[in-house]
């Protein structure tokens, strides 16, 4: 008798290929991770992702009931046939059909979705969407890139053909710097670590900072992380490219929260640890070009206690995972368990 | 025996007070238009509006079954409770309790909306989302002010405390002009009939049209629909101002089709008849800073053809009377009936 079940969740990454066993409460039961072979082409990254479900698939069962696979995979992605756009970094991928190969591969079916997507899923599942008790939010994820991730009254929100959820390209200054995606000044330009690496160049190469030339002169780059220590030892520059990356936080979320005056907001990725040196720029900023923010903002924004009748800002509660972790509630979330 | 049914609508405006019965399917049965009396206080606003009311449901009943009332003002409104909020062209009724008041002098329920949210439930039931066959949509309004109102999956999207739709003042400019709301920059100081006015003072007052100087010289202002027909008899200065607000629409534009990606947006208001004037480059800057709009845009976007694989942005179907009808559907919405 299967009295448990399971499901394989998959994060598929420029750089990592992550397939984990959870159960239905979000407990991860088994995981292996891989480099994503990208140069290799679609196919042989479709074989790696799927020997390792196959694996997993075979430690788990009889014991356990098989609920599904979910994949989370970056986006562009046309939902919910799964096929990929013109994914950045994944040169080769275009027009590939991520979800009938899988399924060709495993003989079994996979639900797709934007990892973005799937992370949002986990907080609003399992995360800060369970503490606080709501049935919509939209989260952030600065990361290398900037994702965004909705949730409204419980499912995830598509759009059209499932590209919802780029707030990340949202045009915030249209004479700012040139992105990715075609267009100048979006919020993944200012607030993703990629961005905030940029800015610390910047603010070098203008001799704001010594500390943050030295480190480029020894390795090439400063990463968002090390700049956050270097803010955190006090220095301004590096303060200041916090300030920039919350200022801009701020204005995007101002458009999110006039548009739709969600009650939860996340902000999750790596950036998103350092939310003490970004997050007072960004209710400072928030509260100016959003007047249903204002009216409708907690007695303490940055304290993040939980109060239903306003409109909440937090830092993301789960860690990297989050993306895996929705990946494998999908399944549930098709047959209606959570 | 009733075999059809009416309800009444109230579009409450800052100059003027409409009231109107119609029936289900959005046939206009009478009417009544009377002067806002804002500086009488609201409890006169409101037993004008009472009075307007009984009438029109004393003249169809009780040949008629009464489907109810609902009432479109401008924002912010708490919702569903109808407690105005700091609304700007109505000093004296902040707090005021609309809902409560009309309920208490008119013995019935009323259903309260947002008057933009009105104008889009209008053009999803019986106009442009109507044509297109869609569950969702946005519809901005371009009058005095700059409205905004979401259709999402057949509801009326609210948000947390009924402030949702704001996208009118989302900042587009951050050093822009100061905006009624508090912000800079927002949508509204540049798409709005009250914007492109000033744009096009600014536009004299550089220098760059004796016309314009002249309507100006004459009256004092110039109009958006006199520079409309400045702008159609070949004006530079007039066809500029247009060119502009069309480009800040498609940069709202870019957030609003990057967040939802929904099938459909409608542009209303006396503005949206100038749709020739402002289109293109609408749609030209849209295509820079949305690549969701790229991958998902019709093959002519400029001449609205239905295709529901494609993100169709459009001129409304219905005329200035939207958000009255719309206020009058609420009823039916209430009770399953559209």
């Amino acid at each position: 008798m299967t009295t448990a079940s399971f499901s394989i969740g998959v994060d598929l990454g420029g750089t990592n290929l992550r397939i984990a066993a959870f159960t239905p409460e979000g407990e991860r039961l088994d995981g292996i991770s891989l480099p994503t072979r990208v140069a290799a082409g679609p196919n042989a990254v479709v074989k790696d992702m799927c020997d390792a479900i196959r694996a997993l698939h075979a430690k788990f069962t009889p014991q356990r009931s098989f609920a599904g696979v979910g994949v989370g995979s970056p986006g562009p992605i046309e939902l919910p046939s799964g096929k990929l756009r013109n994914l950045p970094n994944f040169p080769g991928f275009d027009g590939f059909e991520l979800k009938l190969e899988i399924e060709r591969v495993l003989g079994l079916p996979a639900i797709i979705e934007n990892d973005a997507n799937a992370a949002a899923l986990a907080e609003y599942l399992h995360g800060a969407g369970e503490r606080h008790g709501v049935d919509s939010l939209a989260m952030l994820t600065l990361g290398t890139g900037l994702g965004h991730g909705l949730v409204l009254q419980g499912k995830v929100w598509h759009g059209l053909n499932g590209m919802a959820g780029e707030s990340g390209h949202g045009p915030l200054d249209p004479n700012g710097p040139a992105c990715g995606c075609g267009g100048r000044g979006c919020l993944e330009q200012y607030a993703s670590a990629t961005a905030i690496s940029r800015m610390a160049a910047e603010a070098a190469a203008r001799g704001e900072s010594e500390a943050i030339a030295r480190k480029i002169a020894a390795s090439g780059i400063v990463s968002a992380r090390e700049l956050a220590q270097l803010a955190a030892e006090g220095d301004h520059a590096a303060q200041q490219v916090y300030r920039e990356a919350g200022r801009y936080l701020g204005l995007s979320l101002a458009h999110q929260v006039n548009a739709l005056e969600l009650p939860l907001y996340v902000i999750g990725g790596g950036v998103s640890s350092a939310w003490p040196l970004f997050a007072p720029a960004l209710f400072e900023t928030l509260r100016v070009y959003s007047y249903v923010y204002r009216l409708n903002q907690p007695a303490d924004p940055e304290a993040g206690a939980v109060d239903k009748t306003k409109i909440s800002i937090v830092p993301a509660v789960l860690g990297p995972d989050s993306g895996l972790r929705g990946a494998a509630m999908l399944p549930y979330q098709a047959i209606g368990h959570s």
